[in-house]
């Protein structure tokens, strides 16, 4: 069970640690963290990140995971690491992604006619690959796996878990990192939020998701 | 705002990666990456992450966040690195910990006589320490916050968002990393989680836990 996470420049950590937390836990799991070459990588939050191999030593995965950034741009300039994504997704069983890491499927011509989803402030930029954008906070449609914002991702893994290594499994992990939720407003979408915070954060954000057009 | 993460070998990345996301996007904040010398740390599930400070080049902190590991005996043989917890702690506003973070501040004399959590299956470990276990998802007692298993880092970052910033700020936050959760099962604390899948897990997980005596 290969599973290979995409890293770059850029890119939003915990788009990858969450579920990279609970995929490492499946049975046979051997985890790859992959990027344009070894070494670390700065994510958004200014952390760095070390990949243990470069994309032109993994020729294949059966799952493979690409995080999302604040600036989707990012990989804009690299059309070398597109190539490498969409010749991945030839050979998975799963193709997943995280947040605007969607937009990064959606630019290696992977999304196509497909339902997906991605950051609620990046939404309407799925159309712009072909995509239909739907509003859920995971979507599946054939072999690949869209989540919401960042940490979304838990819960796409999750699913994921239990599509591979069944329900009782999944639980197990789910246990293990005692993902029982309890946040302290309930404010994490778009729909629940206040109007003014949700206008603000949107008018930021948007700037930051100009790339990758 | 200084915002100072503890890193060290065997570490799990989700436990600060969460609260990370969240608190290095508080107005002014200024987030430090430590660990016993600068440099890479390789968290339990094989990634690396980088520290980028030695603990020796870091006196103080307004918020100090000390994550957990799948074997918290991992600091027992470092008391410098317990040493220099403890020491921090008499500057910070807050001291914070996620998951077996908790036994670590109680091997630095942190938790005498105070409320705390941990991980579910190392919850009776923190008598040794001198604490009073409260089966919380986070726990306040004075300047000193303890959260559950791993992912309860992540409702953690948010209270203290509040605390430090403002409800509304923590709300913006919270809408950012568009926290809405919806796990697949409703089965991530021992309280909901099927018997058998439970005591296996903490069959298997105990014996991780031997440290920190």
């Amino acid at each position: 069970m290969q599973i290979v996470f995409l890293f770059y420049d850029g890119m939003t950590a915990l788009d990858a640690i969450g579920p990279h937390e609970i995929l490492c836990r499946l049975p046979g799991a051997q985890v790859q963290r992959v990027a344009k070459s070894l070494g670390p990588v700065r994510t958004d939050s200014g952390l760095a990140l070390i990949a243990d191999k470069a994309i032109s030593d993994v020729l294949r995965a059966d799952l493979l995971v690409i995080p999302g950034a604040g600036n989707a741009a990012t990989l804009r300039d690299h059309p070398e690491m597109l190539d490498w994504v969409h010749s991945i997704h030839n050979t998975t069983t799963w193709t997943a992604s995280v947040c605007t890491g969607s937009l990064i499927l959606g630019a290696a011509g992977i999304l196509s006619g497909l339902r997906a989803t991605t950051h609620w402030a990046a939404f309407d930029r799925l159309t712009r690959w072909g995509a239909k954008p739907v509003r859920e906070r995971v979507v599946e449609d054939g072999k690949v796996l869209t989540a919401a914002g960042v940490s979304a991702g838990i819960d796409m893994a999750l699913m994921l878990a239990a599509k591979i290594a069944g329900p009782q499994f999944a639980q197990a992990i789910q246990l293990g990192i005692e993902y029982d939720p309890q946040p302290p407003f309930d404010v994490g979408s778009p729909e629940k939020a206040n109007p003014a915070i949700r206008d603000a954060l949107r008018t930021r954000m948007v700037s930051l998701f100009e790339g990758l057009n």
